[in-house]
């Protein structure tokens, strides 16, 4: 099975705490969405934003909100995955977003780990090329219904 | 040809302003972001937004916010496209969208009309059933560096 996937574990509780730090100290938007970590553990990450500052024209949310909390969740696992490394930064690639629901309420979304030997060759790529790219999968649920799914595309790249 | 395929030309700045109006006053996120439109012609929609309220951490534009200002221009394209109908509603269905470089300064976004057959089977449709769905493809560049691009699917509907 390799490496423990989840080398966080000693302290996800803190490692969370220094996430959402991060984003509500740097990333304006995030701030603006009120999205904060409401959940870490061998599972996955689980975000939570209201609805209110994430509103559309007619009330309910607004696609842009939508996609971006989605792809904020990705980011965060893939951040998670690599914050063992130092000087590492990740970006999104490439992503597929499906809209499936209208959001009319507060939402969450949720991002698995993948399989350990997805996570290990991702890690090893890193190790040694400095670069990894790994496919997540994010739902975003409101009142326990689907609303949106993205595949997405994170890399990881050390240094410059 | 058909008909018209852009019945606003009429007045495009007139109604550039009621959209632009509408985001401000009913999508709190638009506001934060400071996505402007600088542009309305025959050739479609270009929108601007600066950089500062829409960094990540590291300084440069952030995933969310690009995702979120490229769906909004296809939406908005979506819109002035059935402008001429009353009670419609446009959302997003599905996208796509490839980033291809970091964004490190204010950046624009642009989605075209598509072919006249295009609008006019989509609006034809729209008139006949009510609902009518529409592919978009938007590019966002930064400094002239096509950084992201958006493929994304639309739908219209009018009445609940």
């Amino acid at each position: 099975m390799g490496a423990a996937p989840y080398p966080f574990l000693e302290s996800p509780t803190a490692l969370a705490e220094r996430i959402q730090r991060t984003w509500d100290e740097r990333i304006p938007l995030t701030r603006h969405m009120g999205v904060r970590i409401v959940e870490l553990d061998e599972r996955g990450l689980r975000l939570a934003a209201p609805l209110a500052p994430n509103v559309n024209h007619m009330g309910t949310g607004f696609g842009g909100s939508l996609a971006s909390v989605a792809t904020l969740t990705g980011w965060g696992l893939t951040q998670v995955l690599t914050s063992h490394v130092e000087d590492v930064h990740v970006v999104v690639r490439e992503s597929r977003l499906r809209y499936r629901a209208t959001v009319t309420e507060d939402f969450e979304t949720f991002c698995a780990f993948p399989a350990a030997e997805v996570i290990d060759a991702f890690r090893d790529q890193l190790a040694q090329k400095h670069r990894a790219r790994i496919q997540l999968q994010v739902s975003l649920t409101a009142g326990g219904r689907s609303c949106l799914a993205l595949d997405g595309d994170f890399a990881a790249f050390v240094g410059d």
